[in-house]
């Protein structure tokens, strides 16, 4: 069975497990502390980062975006209905532009800074980079993820879901950097009706209750994190 | 024609003129100025940065992965030996595992910085963000260009480039990343003779020409920048 090396709340490996759920494949979860740079995990990824899919112990596949494309050459062809990835070539460039945008660009500005200085660094030892966290990182991240609502919601109002009328790579991408944020409390919902009723419609679905189920020792997600009616 | 939304010092925008120019497709080259925000650029591409690549005036494909995927699934097939992406499954996640490395950590451990930094903030207003260099970012640039050397050798040392035996995307964007690095004097060569052995092939590509050549006003490159046996 193919092994996902993950973190609970990296918004990369949540991606990779709503990919998972969605083409029915099954897989084992793998905790990996990123921080404490395992020797065994930096052979599989040398860029030190989750998620890695090893897929029947012969090959290693880092990184959301690659495993992404793996997959979908790999089992997409044979999923049918229940692909991630469209057939056409001008589709198939909005779900990878959005699927850049939330990888790179939310997590960069949202999600990456959210995790590091809320939950990474309660585990990390001072020579790690762990300690307090960075308010004004975390100030940034809260105004940031304003603008990148407002975007989901002018998306999914001109459209049933992020890159067009279907579930794709690009929805799931979304919320997970989002569900991650949301377990933090750092979602202003309120401002974005449109937005909010999309992430209600994509956190209800099955591949998302593994997700929902998720908790961080001494830090627990505000009610509605799990609640489908939030 | 297809054009492409470009400046000449952004790696990104480097490595797809290096992978239009080996895969024979011509274009026209439009200078962006991305800290101005130009209202149309941003409807091409509403994350406003370069590349931006518009073909047949109907599609606009932003980025450079995903240029990359999309002229891989275009005109890939008729390339044959002249392909950037290999064939094989295996190969073809190794190389944008690479793809990924080049246009995403050394982008940002390296070359966004020094770019950033040196070159885009001369132009920028004190709006805009621009001003002095911040000396910190560029010293973090030129301590994080080392490792990126080693490793480059490391793998050169191992098959003939980066990402196997054969010239793919991963070669590209190395050395569309290091050209940036290397006008603004910034790539300590000695350090790494497998490195700069593979750089000195790379670069006297044909494809490579045309990048040697351009200059940002008041600030010119090197000697050594242009010079093929460097």
């Amino acid at each position: 069975m193919a092994i996902l090396y993950h973190h609970p709340l990296c918004p990369h490996s949540r991606f990779v497990r709503l990919v998972l759920a969605e083409s029915s494949l099954s897989f084992e979860l793998v905790e990996e502390r990123v921080w404490e740079r395992r020797r065994d995990f930096l052979l599989l990824n040398p860029a030190g980062t989750t998620p890695v899919l090893s897929d029947t112990g012969l090959l290693a596949v880092p990184g959301a975006g690659v495993i992404a494309e793996y997959l979908d050459e790999t089992v997409g062809p044979v999923l049918d209905e229940q692909r991630l990835m469209p057939a056409d070539t001008l589709e198939r460039v909005e779900v990878r532009r959005l699927l850049d945008w939330f990888n790179n660009k939310f997590f960069e500005e949202v999600s990456q800074l959210l995790v590091h200085e809320k939950i990474y660094k309660r585990y990390m030892t001072g020579e790690q980079g762990g300690g307090a966290p960075d308010m004004s990182a975390i100030r940034a991240a809260r105004s940031n993820i304003r603008y990148h609502l407002r975007y989901i919601g002018y998306l999914v109002g001109q459209r049933n879901c992020i890159a067009g009328d279907r579930l794709t790579y690009a929805d799931l991408a979304a919320a997970a950097h989002l569900s991650v944020a949301d377990y933090l409390g750092d979602v202003p919902w309120d401002e974005d009706e449109t937005a909010k009723h999309w992430y209600a419609r994509v956190k209800s679905r099955p591949s998302f209750r593994p997700l929902l189920l998720d908790t961080v020792a001494g830090m627990p997600p505000p009610a509605s994190y799990a609640d489908l009616d939030f």
